[in-house]
Formats: structure tokens, C-alpha cells, sequence
């Protein structure tokens, strides 16, 4: 670990069991943790003004430097002010390495296959990986590009995030130990190469966060998480599958997670469902990134406080096509407040954007109020009885965020 | 006319020659005019919810029997507290009465043809029109539906509209003056079948606009205009066609308009590009509805102060790549504070929801502006000076609105 103020701080303020709360430092801000990391992929939250998500309360979102070196390229961001100045965000951004996305052209649908899920019938873009990065055509012009843990460090060097992630190979489940062990030791190779091209051009201020890979398998991540945690690395990410269900997942964080430095902020990648987060948080995880949130809500999908359907409701289905109840009771956004699950179901099934929109509204209303309620609960040595009220069906706000005992309850509603 | 202040009052509180600025009241608010109305065809201001609509000075929007009606229904919505209630508006709010949709699936493409463009190539629906009213299928069903002057008066009565248009049919500009003139008279028999229907049924508070046809012959339109102007409403429409292009249209317009009453308040139909209403206000036009910003913003079109480019800019234009100005300088609106051309280029290209929201926020932005600098010149007594300094390309909230003399000037910019 690399402990520089000028690039980032992270102070932990409470702790509960490894459960803890606190603070990321970073050029554009400071963000309270636990913190779920809304997607700005390519430069927006989809639906989404820059300002709204700060109104929101977000302080950090994440940017993929993969998507935006195809469209509009890293130099005309760069020539704009960045990517702060690009998309008018003047709060904390993160970007990804691109790794997982020039990966998933050769796996092809990674995203899918990491979870346990084989890919079919996607077609297979032209590849080339070796030891000095990836060759591939762009699929929107079908230009020859090359990225390698240089160019990644360069493009985030220009997109000017806050905090940059190394270029790694993200391996999928289906990768047997043998292929896990040489992407990884390769992705370790790649983080020293990373690190010294940012050591010599990186932004003076921008942090690095190295990411933990190995897969499924135990010798891995501790070979990993020793290798990155001795790494001159401002934070770690955990990557890679996680397993093919959720009782693995935890099985592979519950053992990956005790070999981090105690004192380095931990980013998991790409896990941000309801339950994943309750669970991950007791495990020393801070900050989240996922698409999820965001995708459901362009697919009419609203988060609620239903354990039995994934924390999701379908908002296309018939029965609350004359529901007048909001998405969720209680939940102080803008849909919920305003408008009824009828309205919404209609907006849904009529594909019109302000549906799209309000749940987009809701979804990462819901998220931050989640995180928001496990760092109050944290802070107030109750997270136990948050998570298992929150995972038991109670909604973020309305879950008990103090220690168990007479002042326990749930709390006034904050709307 | 009908003078009821129970449903609709109309006071002219300014003149400057022909133009005149005022309120209507109605029973969900009082709209200052000349203004806007955006279209909330669907039940949403595409992209917006009902709560920046309201932010951005709207006081009324344009809802639509006709699609309403085949989804989710005018009994769904009235279940939901009528479209208020349903859509979350608490302001008022027009309908269309759907004569002008289920007419276009016989016609086809009718949005086109009034402008004497004829469709190419569109299926033509299954469509029945008699003197009872038009039967036709549903397109999203293919259910056998029938609306005539009763049914569309009942939709609009359980869709709780402050204002309902009668139930007309809108001749294209191809129709010849045999067809027009007995199209009318079923028109005016219809608005007969709409007011007896309404004074039987129709909510005591609904106040109903009548509309004149007549397509571009003077002796139809003048004969329409006696007839509407004699009957029993509260406000009056102009529709069908107003010729092939803009000097037709100001042509009929000018002679359409002194035959009105003239205290009614009037509302010119589907008409709403930036120059069209600079020369409709003078002839004493009151309030207009158009797709047009709306439809435009969702394809990367911004409204400017371009009298070269009929006002617009088409943002994914590869000239606005590198252009870090706003989409109009000055412009009050989040786009144009926050953000630049560049980055709405970007998003136009990428056909992000962000960027269709932007630029729905600008264009209806930059509509609400027009209006209200020409409410401000009217009452000033300096709308001619006011429009033509936007017709000669100044910015609406740039142009002068006091009286020509000394004290005439650019304004500050209110943002």
C-alpha cells in the first residue's frame, strides 16, 4: 500500500464486527462509506443529468475507460476538461480499466459468463491477447485498437478520473485453475507495468486502485491479495468471478477479504444487488459499482423491499396496472412520492422515457438510502440488526439502525 | 359563445395592435398567454416527470383521447383520480379530442399531408367513417373501437380535462374544396352532437374549445368560424390544414383570425416552430401546442436563435464535436448552465437517454422564454420590435420587450 494524501485518503470511523464506516478523501470530494457507485459508463447516468445525481447525494460515479477511448476518444474528453468537465460532474469520478471489456470480446459476454452462465451465440470480435496487452477491432468502426496496462493508465490519465483501476484480466468462471493462476500472474505482471507508467505520467493527483484476482480458488486470492496489497496501490479491488451462486460468492469474500490490508478502502467490482451488499459489508467491503440498479430501471424494473422477488418488482406485470400504492411505501423519491405503481406500470408497458426515468430515480434513490442506513447503523454498532431487517423484507428507511436494545426501532421516515 | 366562469374565464389584460396578453383561467390554473403547451400525448412529457414540467413554468399540457383511450383506457385513468390524478399534474391540462388520429389512420401520415406533403407507402388501417362517427382497429390490439363525437366527449369527460376540444375531422391539404366543404359541415353538426352531449354529461367544471375548419378556402373558413363562434364554447380552435408553407399559412391565418369573437381565447392547433408563432401572436392567437420541441429533442435537435437554420441546430453534426459553448448562450436551462454542445454532441451520437432529456429541457426551456418575452413586449406595447429581433436571430431572453425609444434595450439575462 501506498499512503499519499495528495492522491487519497480513507479513514475509517466506526467499526462494527469488519463492518466499518468512513471516509474516501479524493480529488473531487469525499465519500461516505459504505457507498453503491452509480454507472456512468459512457459519460452520463443513463436518464440522468449530471446535477440530479448530486442531488441524489452521490458523490462518486464510475466511468469506463474502454467505452469512452471508442467514443468520443480520451483526447477530446481531455480537451474538454476532462471527464469532469465533459460530462459537467464536479464531484469524484472512478474509471475502469476497459480490462473486463477487451476481455469480454474474447470470452464474449462476460458479464454472463462470470457468474457461471455460458455465453451463446454471440459473435466472437477479432482478438488478440498477449503478454503486451490486447489487439482488437472496434465494433463501432472496425478500427485496429490496442490496449494494454500503458494505454489504460494513459487514457484514465487523460479522462482525469479521481481514482483509476489497473488494467487486469477479469477471468471468467469457466476457466479452469490452470488459466485462473496464468491470468493472474500475468494481471500481476500488468500491475507493476501500471504502476510505474503512473508513477512516471500519471496525474499527480490521481489514485490507483490494484484489483484482486484468482477466482474460486483459495491459494489464488491470497497469492493475489498478498501480491496487490504489497503493491504500491492507493486502495484494492476485488475481481473476477465470485462463484456461480450466492452462497459461493460469500464463501470467496469471506476468504479473500481477511488477507486485504486492514486499512486500505476495498472496491467490489461489478456486485451491487440488495442482499449481495447487506452481506458484503460485514466483510470489510466499502464501495460498490453495478449496473444493476440502473439497467432494471430502463426494463421497468423498480427495487422494493421484497426478499422473495430479488428486492425487485416487475412493474410491467398486470397487477399493478391499477395499483395506486407508490413503487416503494415510504421512499422519498421523486416516482414514489408523486406517482403511483399504476402510472408507472403504464409508462412501462407504453416503453415511454419518463418511466425509464422515474425508476432510474427510484432505483438509485434506493441504493443510496441502503448504503446510507448500513453507514448510520454501522456508526451506531447496529448493522446486524440493519442488514437482517433490511434482508427480512424491511425497507432502507425504515429498517433499525440502532444497537439492539430499548432505542431500537425503526426510524421516523426521513422523506 | 358561452361565457361560464364556473368552467373558463379569459381576460385580456394587454393589446399592442392585434396581439394581446392575458390569462385563462380554468379550473386547474391560470395560464398566462400566449404560451405553449407542451404535449403530454401519452399521459408524460416524454423524459420529463410532471414535477419539472411544472419547474419549468408550464402551467398546461396536451393530453390525447384517442391514445389514451386505447391505453390504459379513459375508465383506468378515471379510476386514478381522472388524468390528473393518473399522471401526477396538478396544473391543467388540454385533451385532444382524437378526431385528428383516427382520421390520420384513414388518411395516413395526416401530420404530413396538412403540410401538402402526401405519405408514401404507410399502411393504411382498416377505417369506417359515417355520420354516426369513425369505427377503426386498434393498433395495439387490433380490438374494433368506435369513436364519434359522444364517445370522444365522454373519454375527455373521464379523463377530467380542465379544457376538452370537440370532435372533429382535420382535412389534409390535398382534400379538394368539395370534400373540405362537406367535411366541415359534418364538423359542425359533430361540435352540435359534442356541446348537446357535454351539456347532458360532461363535468359541470370542463370547459370545451371549439374548432374551425375550413382548410385554405376564405369563404369555408369564414363560414366556420360564424358557425363555431355562434355555438356554445368556451374558447376556439384553428385546425386543419393552413396551407403548403409558411406564407399560406399566414395568409389563412389573416383571414381566419378577425372573424372570431373577440374575446374568446384561441387556440391555433399543432403549430409551434419558432417563426410561426412570432407571426401567429400578432393576428391574435393565444395558445399553441406542438410535437415539435419535444420530438426534436429526442433526435439531437436543439432550438436556437438561428433564423438561418428555421431555429434549430442539429447537435450531431460533427461541427459541434469540439464546440465548447452552450447550446445557447445565455439560455436559463440545466443544458446549457451545465453543459456543452461537445458533450450533447456526444451523447446525441451515442443516443444516450441523457442527452434526449438535455435537450428536452432546453427546447422547452427555450419555448417557455419565447412566450414569456412576448407576454412581457405585448404588455410593454413592443412585440413588433420583440419579434422581429428573434426572427432576425436574437435570443428570446436577449430580444428588446419594452416599446421602442429610449429605454429599449437587450435585457440582462434572467437566468
Amino acid at each position: 500500500m501506498r499512503k499519499d494524501p495528495a492522491r487519497l485518503e480513507f479513514e475509517i470511523q466506526a467499526r462494527d464486527g469488519s463492518a466499518r464506516t468512513g471516509l474516501i478523501r479524493c480529488g473531487h470530494g469525499e465519500i461516505a462509506t459504505p457507498a453503491f457507485i452509480p454507472l456512468a459508463t459512457k459519460a452520463s447516468v443513463r436518464s440522468l443529468s449530471a446535477g440530479e445525481v448530486a442531488e441524489l447525494g452521490y458523490v462518486l460515479v464510475l466511468g469506463n475507460a474502454f467505452h469512452l477511448h471508442l467514443s468520443p476518444g480520451e483526447d477530446r474528453i481531455a480537451a474538454h476538461g476532462g471527464l469532469h468537465g465533459f460530462m459537467g460532474w464536479d464531484r469524484a469520478i472512478i474509471t475502469d480499466s476497459g480490462g473486463f471489456q477487451v476481455f469480454s470480446l474474447a470470452h464474449g459476454g462476460v458479464a454472463d459468463e462470470i457468474k457461471g452462465r455460458r455465453g451463446e451465440g454471440e459473435g466472437r470480435a477479432k482478438v488478440e491477447i498477449s503478454e503486451r496487452g490486447v489487439a482488437f477491432q472496434s465494433l463501432l468502426d472496425g478500427s485496429d485498437r490496442f490496449i494494454g496496462p500503458e494505454e489504460s493508465m494513459a487514457i484514465q490519465a487523460k479522462l482525469g478520473s479521481d481514482i483509476a483501476l489497473v488494467f487486469d484480466e477479469c477471468t471468467p468462471y469457466h476457466a479452469d485453475r490452470d488459466y485462473t493462476a496464468r491470468a493472474m500472474e500475468r494481471t500481476h505482471r500488468w500491475l507493476a507495468r501500471c504502476l510505474q507508467w503512473h508513477e512516471r505520467e500519471g496525474p499527480p493527483g490521481q489514485a490507483v486502485f490494484g484489483i484482486v484476482q484468482g477466482g474460486v480458488h483459495e491459494e489464488l486470492r491470497r497469492e493475489a491479495a498478498q501480491k496487490v496489497g504489497e503493491a504500491a496501490v492507493d486502495g484494492i479491488a476485488i475481481g473476477g468471478t465470485l462463484g456461480r451462486d450466492k452462497p459461493e460468492m460469500a464463501e470467496v469474500l469471506a476468504l479473500t477479504a481477511p488477507l486485504l490490508p486492514a486499512d486500505a478502502p476495498v472496491h467490489l467490482l461489478g456486485i451491487g444487488e440488495v442482499d449481495d451488499l447487506m452481506r458484503a459489508i460485514p466483510l470489510g467491503m466499502d464501495v460498490f459499482d453495478c449496473a444493476v440498479p440502473t439497467r432494471l430501471a430502463r426494463h421497468g424494473v423498480a427495487l422494493a423491499p421484497e426478499p422473495e422477488g430479488r428486492f425487485r418488482i416487475d412493474l410491467a406485470k398486470q397487477r399493478f396496472a391499477d395499483d395506486d400504492g407508490p413503487l416503494a411505501e415510504g421512499c422519498p423519491c421523486e416516482a414514489c412520492r408523486r406517482h403511483s405503481r399504476a402510472y408507472i406500470h403504464y409508462l412501462a408497458r407504453a416503453r415511454e422515457l419518463t418511466g425509464a426515468r422515474l425508476l432510474t430515480l427510484h432505483n438509485l434513490t434506493y441504493m443510496e438510502r441502503l448504503m446510507a442506513g448500513a453507514r448510520e447503523a454501522i456508526s451506531a454498532g447496529g448493522y446486524g440488526a440493519y442488514a437482517s431487517a433490511v434482508l427480512a423484507g424491511a425497507a432502507p428507511w425504515a429498517a433499525p439502525v440502532a444497537a439492539t436494545g430499548a432505542a431500537a426501532g425503526p426510524r421516523p421516515n426521513e422523506g
